[in-house]
């Protein structure tokens, strides 16, 4: 990717998230100087220090920078959609008979074998502009619609090609413990088997994934299942995530702390026991409340037990065609607030610094500071409250990956 | 506005939201004609009548056309933002304490009453683009926050001027009746003599408002001040609107069905005799689940009542910076089928269809059919299902306001 020049940018407000600093970090009438793809200086424009006058200024006029978003949890690459099973629920037919007539996860599954690496690489690229253009800029793409090793294979090549083709950090997650792919009906020991022995060798041998996760649930997989994935994928070096306590408490999350994960995400039934572990290991507990609205759960996350052990909250929008069709990180930000209680300032770190932490990039992502990439947006409000709060007008002004300035307009 | 030459849509298919027609009113393989803002023909391409051969003709390729969208209920003009409000409740603030502290809509009233017409106007504008480019072609404006009678028609002036700087059809409506101003603080009665007998004939005299509108509740304005109200707007020959049975039922919808209103709005508390009421009156039920959402309700509105007694369900975003700061009329879609369980085709004939019958503008505008406005959107679908479904990409590729083609690029 090219760098940019050197840019300067002067007279503006700044939040920098940086965890240093208390609530957003507020830097104001500010300057932030970006050189070579990263945060070169920014502090009060008073103490900017002599800088080569040939550098390239850029007047903020009293707007907002922020770190760039990062969603942390999505499932962007897939094929088909299931708006049908969305109308058909609410035309009254029953899940049980959904499936009966093919739908649910495994829909998703055929389309995603079905389609080509092109196919899915248009359809993905449609989504993560959508991303793009709400301040998102860097995201995180998980497997897991293929459930055979050539379709598991594809989906992560596909993923780490969004990268290529936009100006977005991105980082792979093999989830091929997703579902049980209907091949291994009523052996899902054996496919635990393909997953360690076959897929994680092959997806390794190409590094195709930047960790590895596990669908952990009464519905999903058991701990034991889980614990042989994290084996394998710790034996190889990979670390390793968790869908935990979605619909109920499984101990997933102690077994994820006692591996050093990154991150457990959904954890609606979480309980203390838990999130001690986790506190423990410093693993994120990252929250998806586009999955809790959508499926119309009622059991919340322990936000106040998070807090009372310091747990890093994360924020994401765990897109994805069955549970969580919202492809949209800001109104996650509202969601947060409006459906967990998290303050406003929880939710941006959320979807900054504690969303760079779930993925293992808060040395270099994630909050404004220096030697950090100018991952930057310029965002047009008053204060950063308001990106929380106000729904459905894009603040996004200008927005820079790695100091590269992105042309919106040259997007289509 | 100018009118652009004959287009003929070719290749599409559409749904048309006809009422005459069952559910999406679906025409697949069809073509459509514009002439002179109108729709001159649309229907299967096979039976295109002969067609003078210099007519601009687009090639659609298999995309969707559907009317444009309606947002019948709206407070897109105000000044200032309560982000720091939403932060303070979520700090742990009462809302009595941040009354006490100057919160609240009076506080919305103070900003605006101190806005000038140009700063206003920038704001509004803001915000319409939002909604233009989610596809929306026709939007209500309503009054409120002046509370005084030159607040209340700068408001509407501003309203008013949306349509001449953005390609939208603008409908105002004067809501006086919003909230007590200060002045009149224990004095209801004596502020709605003021609504009626200033207010009223001085907006009436500048052809601002073509509808009047009441937040009848317990927090707001009576029953028998409301009949006052909807009295003198009747006298003036302009049709009614009202808040009604958003936090309990006062009867108000069937004041307003005795009234002829043009629809009732919220209802979450409405009962089967309010909605015998407005079945009778042909007022249609407006749903905000926008606010229902932000403000964690509970109460959901009757929507199987409304079924069973055919009573039109309008949907609208009811943007607002106290209790619905969501402008985004698509993801009302997915929210009225996600928290009310609408379907999706009951979802999207309530922001076209019925959105128009909301607005007494059903004969031109809301459905696709010919004679009426050309107000038209491309959409990159599979099918109009997925618009209730997916939410955060937007759909739109094309737009037309009466026949013109709206050049997105321009607007900013
Ligand atoms: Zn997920
Ligand atoms: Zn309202």
């Amino acid at each position: 990717m090219s760098q940019d020049a050197d840019l300067l940018l002067t007279r503006a407000n700044i939040a920098t998230l940086d965890p240093a600093m208390d609530g957003y970090g507020i830097i104001q009438e500010a300057a932030l100087l970006m050189r070579e793809g990263r945060i070169a200086w920014l502090g009060p424009q008073s103490e900017l220090p002599a800088i080569n006058p040939d550098v390239k200024t850029m007047d903020c006029q009293g707007q907002w920078l922020l770190p760039g978003y990062i969603d942390c949890h999505t499932h962007l690459v897939f094929a088909g959609n299931r708006a049908d099973e969305f109308e058909q629920r609410l035309q009254g037919v029953s899940y049980a008979d959904i499936a009966r007539r093919g739908g649910g996860i495994r829909r998703t599954m055929s389309a995603t074998r079905q389609a080509s690496e092109a196919e899915l690489l248009v359809l993905a690229l449609k989504r993560a502009k959508a991303l793009l253009e709400q301040g998102v800029t860097c995201v995180e793409i998980k497997s897991g619609y293929g459930l055979d090793l050539n379709t598991e294979l594809k989906m992560l090549r596909v993923a780490r090609q969004v990268q290529a083709h936009l100006p977005f950090t991105v980082r792979t997650t093999f989830l091929g413990a997703h579902a049980l792919p209907p091949e291994y009906h009523d052996n899902a020991d054996g496919y635990i088997d393909l997953v360690c022995n076959e897929m994680l060798p092959a997806i390794q041998a190409e590094q195709l994934a930047d960790a590895v996760d596990v669908f952990c649930e009464n519905i999903g997989f058991t701990l034991t299942q889980t614990r042989r994935v994290f084996e394998a994928a710790s034996q190889l070096g990979l670390p390793v995530k968790l869908h935990a306590e979605q619909l109920s408490n499984l101990g997933g999350s102690e077994l994820a702390a006692s591996f050093n994960a990154l991150s457990v995400d959904h954890i609606e039934f979480l309980d203390e026991a838990g999130i001690r572990a986790i506190a423990g290991s410093g693993t994120v507990a990252t929250l998806l409340p586009g999955a809790f609205y959508y499926l119309r759960e009622s059991q919340k996350p322990p936000i106040e037990l998070l807090r009372k052990h310091a747990v890093p909250m994360a924020l994401a929008t765990d897109f994805n065609p069955g549970s969580s069709p919202i492809c949209n990180l800001p109104l996650m930000l509202n969601m947060a607030c409006t459906l967990f209680a998290l303050t406003p300032v929880e939710a941006l770190k959320g979807v900054t610094i504690n969303a760079a932490r779930a993925l293992g990039l808060d040395d270099s992502l994630g909050s404004l500071s220096p030697g950090k990439q100018a991952d930057i947006l310029l965002l047009d409000i008053e204060h950063p409250n308001q990106l929380a709060y106000q729904v459905g007008i894009n603040p996004v002004q200008k927005r820079w990956h790695a100091g590269k300035y992105t042309n919106m307009s040259l997007l289509y």
